[in-house]
């Protein structure tokens, strides 16, 4: 197995930003994320982040990202406003919006922070699961693109059988994960593989009903270091949902290294029609 | 037990905000929900809340607000910018931006959303307690006035004795919550109860440590009428740590009605020093 060059990953290509001018950078969806309208809300993220991660005004690494989508993203082109709000010695605030035909379509708020050495301990333990390599890759039955731009090895909690709907009494998935093809670590392609769960409302009722993330929070727990640590190797991930009712879900996810440790909790709100 | 009027309440008096023109508001702490430094991150959270809530273009109700604090607060007057940057049919999206002498202290970005009748599952459990009047109200034992304002029942979890520093294994507090002197629940007073949790590494690490929240993220599954129907009753309560690494955390937090229902899932990232 080979691991494509950075520079022309398909993940690189389509969080891809051209400067217009200081804090206002170009994109463009790109077809091989596409979802059911627009592309896939995880690499909308991993856009957001982008455009603050490459401005040469950013301080430190990605603590805290917020995805708001405020409307649907039509394929084309797009322009992401990104500006750092305040800048403190450990901390920087940053605030973006995306806008397709000068409509927002979506909002972010990101924090980045220097990272230092301090006690520290894990909590959530990791779930039980066997190696990744002991685990079989389930293709994605459906038939949009993004889901064949990662690997998924689910430990339970597999695509649904749409074909036979079934009340679950809980929506639990689990499952070893990475970009396919292999893609190295980093804050950029965790803040999309935290958006991987497909709506929890789909497994727990083993049903298609139209839905989509209205908000999406990530917290990243890695340095850069710990994410190249991992490399290419698939995390851990999980996600459940909490309450469903009117018309609105939440779902909350964690992602792990395969030593076990924590790389980022996640959490959204999900918009479903009936 | 009596109810103070809501527009005398000091809550409400704490989040009142003057209209200075079309989204921009003034604003000033309140001595009573004095933090260590500048006011309890809760009751920014329900005031930059309440601008978006107040405003006359404002659609539907609560359904997720995230609040970044970008640097201190100081005890003073302040301007809060609320914009709704996207309205759809069913949601509204608003970016809203505390200034202190023209800095930044505080971003935020919510979502409101028009709640409709649908398929509906509670899938997170609550957890068991005993019922809030079997459960003693302990006293705040910290110096600092926002506690005061809450009534607080713990289950398990309880403020920690600083004194007897003892690293323990976990962080979850459980408890019975409400606003002393009690006030009728709505959104923006959970906005603030979901922050009333201190700094889990305060519990776990039974010391204190300089910490403070710096993104919170709370997302509201209770529309107006269920929040009216719980009333002045205590909430249940819960919060714990997940990793601590590298200055920074995050805990998760749940809040019931006493019918066991999730009012409120809320996370946030918290800054600590050493």
């Amino acid at each position: 197995m080979t691991t494509a060059h950075p520079s022309t990953h398909v993940f690189d290509d389509a969080i891809a930003l051209e400067p217009i001018e200081s804090g206002r950078w170009a994109g463009r969806t790109h077809a091989a994320w596409g979802n059911m309208v627009g592309p896939f809300g995880g690499i909308t993220a991993a856009t957001m982040l982008n455009a603050a991660w490459i401005d040469p005004r950013r301080l430190g690494e990605p603590l805290a990202l917020t995805v708001n989508y405020a409307g649907p993203l039509a394929d084309g082109a797009f322009v992401v406003d990104a500006q750092p709000v305040r800048s403190n010695r450990s901390t920087q605030h940053w605030a973006m919006t995306l806008y397709q035909r000068d409509q927002v379509t979506t909002t972010a708020t990101a924090v980045f922070a220097v990272r230092r050495d301090t006690w520290a301990a894990a909590e959530l333990q990791p779930p039980e699961a066997p190696a990744a390599d002991a685990v079989a890759v389930t293709p994605s039955p459906i038939p949009f693109e993004w889901p064949r731009r990662y690997e998924m090895r689910f430990v339970h909690g597999a695509w649904a059988d749409l074909s036979q709907p079934a009340e679950l009494a809980e929506s639990e998935s689990l499952l070893w994960l990475r970009d396919d093809p292999p893609r190295p670590l980093d804050a950029l392609s965790l803040a999309a593989l935290a958006d991987v769960f497909y709506p929890r409302i789909f497994r727990r009722r083993q049903r298609f009903t139209p839905a989509g993330t209205v908000s999406i929070t990530t917290y990243f727990h890695a340095e850069q270091q710990a994410m190249a640590a991992q490399g290419t190797r698939p995390v851990l991930a999980r996600a459940r949902g909490l309450r469903f009712v009117h018309g609105f879900f939440d779902q909350s996810a964690e992602l792990w290294n395969d030593m076990g440790q924590l790389l980022a909790s996640s959490h959204q709100v999900v918009y479903f029609k009936e």
